[in-house]
C-alpha cells in the first residue's frame, strides 16, 4: 500500500564545511577546530591586563569592517577568526584592567570565561527538566544557596533566574500587580487590568519608587500598563536614599485619589552611587497602607556575603521580591539575573500557559516560573564560583572592594580639590566632582561646572590608564563616578587614581 | 587638610584562589587552568555521539548530589570539575546525536559551543555603544543580514536581539499595545492602559491568535494587562492552521462590542506540527479592521534561507512585526532571540527610560530599543556562523531537513500502521499516531487511543537510540512528534526511526 501524495525526498547536496560543523568528530580534531577560538581567548586573558579604555578610533572607522551583506556562499572559518582578530578585538577595552572603574559588575574571572564553553557544550535549557536533567538540581542548588542568603529565616522563599537585572525588576513588578489586584480580588490574568480595576473599585493603581531607582523600574510600570500615571515618582534625601515622609505622603494621597497602593520599590544600592533606600522604615509605611514591597538590590546584594557589611541590608527579608544580580556579583559575565520571593507561590503569578508538547515528568520544569521560554544553563557558572571561593571568599572580596572606596575617599578629601557625592560611601563606590569655583548656581554657572567636569573626564580617559564613568544626579551636577569592583585591583590603584585626578584637578584650576 | 570622618581602609585577606581568579596570568598558565573545562567539553563533543535519550536515573537519585548548602570555605576547582563529569554530564543526552528528533532547534554545531568561550573572553556588552564598541556593528549586522531576508524591500525595517522567542513575542505584542493605542489618539506610556482606552472611546482592546499558537502569545497578553479577556482565540482549520472566516467574525464581533481591534498574531510554523498560518489572507483581514499584524515565525524563519521553500513565508513583509529565533535556525543553542520590525522607528515604543549614567557617544546604544539591558554578545555567534555557512549552506541545511521530513513520511504512510498529522508534514517535522482501533471516540476510546500512543512513545525511549516528543492537539488527540532538525540525519537515520516505530506498532496490535 504506497502513498503517493508526499514528494520524493529530494536530497540537496550539503558543503563539506556545513556537514564537519555537525559531526562528531574525533577528540583530537575537535581540539584541532577549537584552537583557533581558544588562542584568541588567550589573547584577552593572558597578562599584561589590556587597557581599560577602548582605543579612540571613531565609529565610523570600526564601522567599515561590518557593511558587507550576507555572503551566499560559505567562508573558511579562519578567515573569520582572523576578522575576529582584527576588526573586532582590538576595539574593546579590558573590564579585568584593576584600573577598570567605570561599572557595577565584578569583572569576569577566568572560570567564568571557561564555563562558557562548558555550558555550551553541555546543552543542558532548564526550561523542563526532562531538557535540563541535573542542570535542573544545579540551578535549584544555587537559588537554594542565594535564598538561605536573603531570606534565611523564611523557609517558603524561593526564586528564579532571569536574564538580568532589568528582567528581573519587570517580572517582580509583573507578579505584585497580579497579587495586589488578586488580594483586592480581582484576577487581572483572567480580566484584564480595565475589569480588574473596575470590580475592585478602584481608578487605578500606583506604584512607588524613588528618583533615584533603576531606570527599569520606570520602564517596566509602563510596560505593565500602568503608565506614567501610575508611578509615583517619591524624592530622595540629600544622598539619594527614598524619603520616607515623601513615601508616607504620597501613599496617603493615592487613597485618597481612590487609587489602588499596589507596589513601594525600595532600592538596595542604587546605580547610581550605591545609595540604599530606608529598608524597614519604608516597608512599615507600605505594610500600613497595604501595598507590596519589592527591593532592587541588583547592585547591594553583594553585601549578603560580607559579615562585616551585611548589616545594611538589614530588614530586607521582609520584601515580597528581591532583585539579585549573580552576574553582576560573583565574577561572571553572562546573563545571569535572579528574582527571589518570600513566598515562592507567587511566581505561579506570571501569567504563564504550560506548553502541552513537552512531556511532563516527575520534576516540576524550572520554565513554568521564568519569563524565558528555552535558556543556556548560565547558573552552572555561579555554582562552580560560589563552590570555589564559598561564602567567606565572596565575603572577602565585598570587604575588599569597600576598602578601596574608603581608601579612594580619604585620598581625594584630602586633597581638597574635590566635592564628594555623598560625602562617604555607603558602597563601594564614589561620586565627585571638582570644587564648584562658584558659590551661587545659575543655570549658567550649572553648565560651566559640568563642562569642566566632562573635561576632566575626557582628560583622565584619553591617558587610556583608568576608566571611571559619570553620573548626573537629579540636581543637574555632572559627577565622574568610580565604582570598585575588582578584587585584582589594590592600594597602589588607589594611589594612581587619586593622583591622577589630582592633578588633573590642580591643572584645570 | 586631613578629614577623619571616612574609616580608615581595612583590607581583608583575601584568599590565594580569589587573587588567582581574578588577575591576568601568563598564558601558558591560563592555558592550563582552561584544560580541564576543555577536556570536559570534548567528552561531550566528541565522536561518537551520546545517547540523544539521557539514562532513565529517577530524578531523586539525581538530586541527592545538589543538596549541600553554600560552602563557607571554597573548594578547589579540581574537585568542582570532577563533580561536573560525575554528576552533571552523565544525566544530559546528546541534542547533536543524529537521532534527536526531540525539539525545534537545529542543534549547537562545534563552533557555536568554542564561540561561548570567545564571547565570554570579549565581554562586549551590547547595551551601550562605549561598552560594545565593535561588538555594536558585529551585531548590526548580522541585524541587517536578517532584516535582509524578512523585509528585503522595506527599507526603513530594522530589529534586536532578544532572550529567545518568548521574549521576542512579548516584545512584539508590547510594542503593537503601544501602537495601536498611538493610532487610535491616547499614550499609553503616558496615560496607562485604563485611561488610554478610555480617552479612545473603547471597552477593551483585543489580540486575536489561533488556538495552535505559543503559549508565550497567551502568556504576553496576560502579562500586558489585558488579561484572557483581551485575547480571541481563534480556531484552526484541520491542519491546525487559522481560520481565516472564524478571524473574519472575531474582528466583526469586537468592533461590535466597542473593542479596539488592536493586534492579529499570525503563526509561521507553529510548535506543534509546523503549520503555516495564511499569511496574506490573515493580514489583508488585518488591515480591513485597523489591526495590526504580528507573525510569530519564531521555528518558520528558517525558511528565509531556503530558496526550494521560502515560497512558504509569502506575504511576510506585510507584517508589522516579525519573530524569528536565530538560537533555534542557526545551530547556535545560546540565548539568541530576534524580533524584526517593518518601520524601526515602531521599536521605540518599548517604553524604555534612558540611564544618565552612561556617557552618550556618536553611536546610538543597541540597549536603547532591547528589553534586557545588559547582555552578551551573542550575535557573534550568529555572525561567525552565517559567514561559515553563507545564505546558501543555510538553504541547503534547510532543504536537507524537508527532504528527511518527507522520507520518514513516506515510509511510515507504507506501513499503514499510522495515522499522520497533518497527512503531509508543511515544514521538518510531523506528528503521528498508532491507527486508531475504535471508528467511534467516546472520551473512554480517546483515553484508550492516548494511552497506547503513550506506550508507544515510552517503548521507543526505553531503547535510547531516538529521541521524539509528543503533541497533544486541541481535539485531545495524543500524537507522537519527530522534528527533522540536524543536518547530520541522514535517510538511514529515516529508515531506522521508521523501522523502529513500525516494528513497535506492529507488537502494539
Amino acid at each position: 500500500m504506497i502513498h503517493d501524495d508526499v514528494t520524493e525526498p529530494s536530497y540537496p547536496e550539503l558543503p563539506p564545511a556545513l556537514r564537519a560543523a555537525f559531526e562528531a568528530l574525533p577528540e583530537d580534531e575537535v581540539r584541532a577546530r577549537m584552537e583557533g577560538f581558544v588562542a584568541l581567548a588567550l589573547q584577552r586573558l593572558r597578562a599584561p591586563a589590556g587597557s581599560p579604555v577602548p582605543p579612540p578610533i571613531p565609529a565610523r572607522l570600526i564601522a567599515r569592517a561590518f557593511e558587507a551583506p550576507l555572503p551566499e556562499q560559505g567562508q573558511p572559518i579562519e578567515a573569520i577568526l582572523a576578522d575576529v582578530a582584527e576588526h573586532v578585538m582590538p576595539h574593546g577595552r579590558d573590564k579585568r584592567s584593576p584600573t577598570w572603574f567605570a561599572q557595577l559588575d565584578v569583572p569576569p574571572t577566568d572560570y567564568s570565561v571557561f564555563s562558557g564553553l562548558l555550558i555550551r557544550a553541555l546543552a543542558q535549557d532548564p526550561i523542563t527538566f526532562s531538557s535540563a536533567r541535573s542542570g535542573t538540581f544545579v540551578e535549584r542548588q544555587v537559588l537554594g544557596w542565594l535564598t538561605s542568603l536573603a531570606f534565611p529565616d523564611v523557609p517558603q522563599a524561593g526564586g528564579c533566574f532571569t536574564s538580568g537585572g532589568t528582567q528581573s525588576n519587570f517580572q517582580a513588578l509583573l507578579i505584585l500587580r497580579n497579587e495586589a489586584l488578586r488580594r483586592a480580588g480581582a484576577d487581572v490574568n483572567a480580566l484584564g487590568l480595565v475589569e480588574a480595576l473596575s470590580r475592585t473599585g478602584h481608578r487605578g493603581m500606583r506604584v512607588f519608587a524613588s528618583e533615584a531607582s533603576h531606570p527599569s523600574i520606570f520602564a517596566a510600570v509602563r510596560q505593565l500598563g500602568l503608565g506614567d500615571a501610575g508611578l509615583h515618582r517619591v524624592p530622595t534625601d540629600g544622598q539619594d536614599r527614598l524619603c520616607p515622609i515623601a513615601l508616607e505622603a504620597a501613599l496617603v494621597e493615592a487613597r485618597r485619589q481612590g487609587q489602588l497602593p499596589a507596589v513601594v520599590v525600595l532600592t538596595a544600592g542604587s546605580s547610581g552611587v550605591g545609595a540604599v533606600d530606608p529598608l524597614r522604615e519604608g516597608m512599615r509605611l507600605a505594610h500600613q497602607h497595604g501595598a507590596l514591597v519589592h527591593v532592587d538590590a541588583a547592585h547591594g546584594s553583594l553585601l549578603l556575603f560580607s559579615q562585616r557589611h551585611r548589616g545594611l541590608l538589614d530588614g530586607l527579608q521582609g520584601a515580597d521580591t528581591v532583585t539579585l544580580d549573580p552576574h553582576k556579583v560573583l565574577g561572571l559575565n553572562a546573563q545571569l539575573g535572579g528574582l527571589l520571593v518570600r513566598d515562592a507561590r507567587l511566581l505561579t503569578l506570571l501569567g504563564k500557559v504550560s506548553l502541552d508538547y513537552f512531556v511532563t515528568s516527575e520534576v516540576s520544569d524550572l520554565g513554568e516560573v521564568t519569563l524565558d521560554g528555552s535558556r543556556a544553563l548560565n547558573s552552572l557558572g555561579a555554582w562552580l564560583l560560589l563552590r570555589h571561593f564559598g561564602r567567606d571568599g565572596y565575603g572577602r572580596l565585598v570587604d575588599h572592594l569597600f576598602a578601596l572606596a574608603r581608601d579612594f575617599t580619604r585620598r581625594l578629601k584630602k586633597s581638597g580639590c574635590f566635592e564628594l557625592f555623598p560625602d562617604t560611601p555607603t558602597m563601594n563606590m564614589l561620586a565627585f566632582r571638582l570644587r564648584p569655583k562658584a558659590a551661587s548656581e545659575t543655570p549658567e554657572e550649572l553648565a560651566r561646572e559640568n563642562a569642566r567636569n566632562d573635561a576632566l573626564l575626557s582628560r583622565l580617559m584619553q591617558s587610556r590608564k583608568f576608566a571611571v564613568s559619570c553620573y548626573r544626579h537629579a540636581s543637574g551636577h555632572l559627577y565622574l563616578r568610580a565604582v570598585f569592583i575588582n578584587p585584582a585591583s589594590r592600594p597602589e590603584h588607589m594611589a594612581a587614581l587619586a593622583d591622577a585626578l589630582i592633578q588633573l584637578a590642580r591643572e584645570a584650576e
